[in-house]
């Protein structure tokens, strides 16, 4: 099941990267950007701005930890709005680079140190949507979780969009892309995790439950929540205590509630 | 400073919404559908929904509430999408719909309970992304929230993009635009309400607070929080527990983290 992406992020369809080199991604806004040029794993190969941008843009660029960051490319708005999504938030900023290399659920468990604060990884099952991805990963870096794993296929790819609702978490955050959910949480538990699902019909809440040091959060799709055979490998499946006629939060705020309650108070 | 808006929710541009009846706003999705359509509150103008999804409209219509639904029109997906904002995801239903009749935080206030549960109202200063405010909307309704409070102007105008991220909620929650929020706030205060403002420089923890029965949760913009104003008539600053670099939550994840805070544990 090798993929020809192997090695790489999934990267988005060719057509929206209008003026990006070939393999290479658009990141646009200002925390997606600043955190791209901080991060020494990206390879820049544009780097576009707004006129009115220079200002705000150049200490981002003093600070920046690739070896040889391209030369600053400044345009009219209209220019650079040209090379982006129609309706990018992009604050004047931009800039073009290759997925980052791919990160392995093993590698991330092998380096846990033994004990210590709790170890919260997130999983979604199926999401599909940019921003509430970029918005899981963006909460994820928030409460300090390990990584976010997604599967290789549902999962949406990593677009500008993606990058800008996760406010520069892309770059510190591992987004883990398995083959298979299922198998990713045995090798979680193989490490010593616990997993648990969130699930509107679970009779307990997670803040009833008695957490262990190392949690796997797992969240299904915005529609129809986790697919059966990831609900079946948790060991517990928990639910906040929504109430009301809409008892179903968006998948993005319901991980960063299920975070803040795991993590609340445990950072000693 | 009467508005020529006066007595309505402020409404998009007309520009955006294509076949349907002056004054009317396309609401599209599933669940923000079949919310105004169990809404009595709702003038419904147009039903429109895709062939294929007749089977899951009906049921919807069946439970509908306003005293004369129109018929539903069903057309192929394609004349559906010509309808809506580019991108829409529609699920394949759509209806045109009046403004819902414009709410006040005084009458809000005065149909309170004089005890009981918590009592908690969302104040948004200065948010301007639909899907943010749509989604705290959202939050509103899974936490019983009693109301959201936006400002006239920099708030985004009541969009099918909001009412969809709202996921139905818009029907269920208050969403109130306050002329000047610093007199929003007063008026909670006079109603028994202790303001809590959200801020990332803040000492103390929201949990670490001895909250009160009625509590209004004030909530900055994206990028540069509560305008001072705001910030000094809050009765307590309070942040949430993030940390590492990216230490700020996405507005709409950190008021769904709060409205948990402040609702977990105290239904009874």
């Amino acid at each position: 099941m090798q993929s020809s992406h192997a090695g790489r992020e999934r990267r988005p369809s060719a057509t929206k990267e209008r003026g990006a080199p070939p393999g290479a991604s658009w990141i646009y806004g200002r925390h997606a950007v600043a955190a791209a040029l901080a991060n020494p794993s990206r390879r820049l190969r544009r780097i576009v701005a707004a006129r009115d941008a220079e200002a705000e843009l150049l200490p981002l660029l003093a600070a920046a930890r690739a070896d040889l960051p391209p030369r600053p490319e400044f345009v009219e708005r209209a220019a650079l709005a040209q090379l982006l999504p129609e309706d990018a938030v992009h604050q004047g900023m931009a800039i073009a680079a290759d997925p980052l290399p791919r990160q392995e659920l093993r590698d991330i468990v092998a380096s846990l140190p033994a004990s210590g604060a709790p170890h919260v990884v997130v999983l979604l099952d199926q999401v599909s949507d940019p921003h509430n991805v970029g918005a899981v990963l963006r909460s994820a870096a928030a409460f300090a979780a390990l990584a976010v794993i997604v599967t290789e296929h549902g999962a949406p790819p990593v677009t500008g969009a993606l990058a800008k609702a996760a406010s520069g978490a892309l770059e510190t955050v591992p987004l883990v892309r398995a083959g298979n959910l299922v198998r990713a949480l045995e090798q979680l538990k193989e490490a010593g995790f616990w997993c648990v699902g969130l699930a509107e019909d679970a009779d307990q809440t997670l803040a009833a439950l008695d957490l262990p040091e190392r949690i796997a959060l797992v969240l299904g799709a915005e529609g129809g929540g986790m697919r059966r055979l990831t609900r079946e490998r948790c060991d517990f499946l928990a639910r906040l205590p929504t109430r009301g006629a809409l008892n179903s939060l968006n998948v993005s705020n319901a991980a960063a509630v299920a975070l803040y309650e795991v993590t609340r108070g445990k950072d000693g």
